[in-house]
């Protein structure tokens, strides 16, 4: 029986919580300052959309949770690296992230650096190592879907735009469909492998790059519109880094529209799942009301 | 027919310099400037040590070349991406290496960091995709071996405590361990992997991590009687950074002496191999009269 939103989110939630306790607090430690540098990089009361993805698409498919949690568990990890990496001096230089310092300024940067360089390997090694009933097969699949969507063609060449200047719109999607977009896709993949299932993900790779385009357009506008206690971390650090936003190209009214027409382009593409596309569907209405 | 150290040494080169054309000059690129820094980062005219140990160890126990590709292309990735992360203001701030400007000086801080981020996935995928007759079991396995020994529990964890200070002899002994010793294990459990062999596993375990230490002893030699023309990479900077050495702990000729008896202990621990040796016996030799 398919469990609802709200269950998944719970599940999702209590079992990415057993995992880092699995992993990230092992003993004895080979350097405890390093340890406690990682643990407050991924701990940190993120809204763990990507992994929430993962399970959705997977149990939609029935995916056992035991086959997902390294998917997600490690998702989540190469997320939270990417943060802490994000906001450091050299990159973002942002003090806040979800109300607390930043890794960088709770520890200091070379931790912060060797912490976020320390989440990727252990992602890889979970997903070659946790035990579930996938196939070694389905665990290198799943290997290189995280790899690919994290690295020179992914997530951290997006990184790499963001730290120059969008010369045009285009410029900035593609940006935004790298740093953003990348990470989703995988999500989505990663459940599907979980499944051992193919068919409609085309279809659903759509769904997940038109959320996370629509979520970065959300993060422009929350960028200007909340103060940093609402959102949690420092606001106006687009504007006072001089980066260009899809706000900054079109204006506030054009990106609301632009966030409406992918939410019914991501809405579209579920609509091959028929009956199924009951779990996906909820979770895209409330990706859609987000305020934070 | 078993080949020379030389032989072994110039394929290593030739393969891995095809190795990393087939992997880092993909087009389209994502971001141009990231794919620029990725290959300045590796394609350096470094000494390749861990690659040609992984070709050594897998060849004395009658890998195909093709079965260690992978291995000895993704553990120079890693040990590159640590020397980018390495060099940066935040760590040990070093504005040459191997005679050029260190990553983050040849292009920007923020372009070395994600140059290291985009070489850690880009080492696990290839291990996980690249053709060969290696099982999947095998892949996973070898995917298992390079994440643990770079992470918390490895490399990284070693960097973590170089950027403390080191109290006691035994401090510093263990952050070598982990620094260096825990990739050149690994160099040793890749080519035994390769050539799925078991046997003699202990044994060249504790050849790779004397070889580390004594690796790094050297370090500590040449970073004091060396100009930086001779090693091509900044002088003095343990001094500068008030970085406790061997050196400093017990002075020039104890450090000779120890290296002395590591070396003697490497030599020791190959005699189970018999005539097997030999490639090995060879490296160790080489590596014992390295001055820069």
């Amino acid at each position: 029986m398919s469990l609802s939103l709200q269950a998944v989110m719970e599940t999702c939630q209590s079992r990415l919580e057993k995992m880092f306790h699995l992993y990230l607090r092992k003993t004895p430690t080979a350097s405890a300052e390093l340890q406690k540098a990682i643990e407050y990089g991924v701990m940190n009361g993120g809204k763990r959309l990507r992994p929430l993805l993962v399970y959705l698409v997977g149990h939609t498919f029935a995916a056992s949770f035991e086959n997902m949690d390294a998917a997600a568990t490690t998702i989540e990890m190469i997320h939270s690296y990417s943060l802490i990496h994000d906001d450091l001096p050299a990159m973002d230089n942002a003090d806040l992230r979800r109300g607390k310092a930043s890794c960088h300024k709770a520890f200091n940067e070379a931790l912060a650096i060797l912490a976020g360089d320390s989440l990727q390997p252990l992602a890889f090694e979970i997903l070659a190592v946790h035990p579930s009933t996938l196939s070694a097969e389905q665990r290198l699949a799943m290997i290189q879907v995280l790899a690919n969507a994290s690295g020179m063609e992914g997530m951290a060449a997006g990184q790499a735009l963001d730290m120059g200047t969008a010369k045009t719109l285009d410029d900035l999607i593609k940006m935004y469909r790298l740093k953003t977009g990348a990470l989703l896709i995988a999500a989505v993949q990663l459940g599907m492998l979980a499944a051992n299932q193919i068919e409609h993900l085309a279809s659903l790779e759509k769904f997940a790059a038109a959320v996370g385009l629509a979520f970065q357009l959300q993060d422009d506008l929350l960028d200007i519109e909340k103060t940093a206690q609402q959102i949690g971390k420092t606001v106006g650090v687009d504007a006072a880094n001089c980066k260009k936003t899809y706000v900054s190209f079109v204006g506030v009214e054009k990106t609301r529209e632009k966030i409406s027409l992918l939410f019914a382009e991501a809405r579209q593409a579920l609509e091959c799942l028929g009956e199924k596309k009951k779990l996906l569907d909820e979770f895209l209405e409330m990706v859609f009301q987000r305020d934070s």
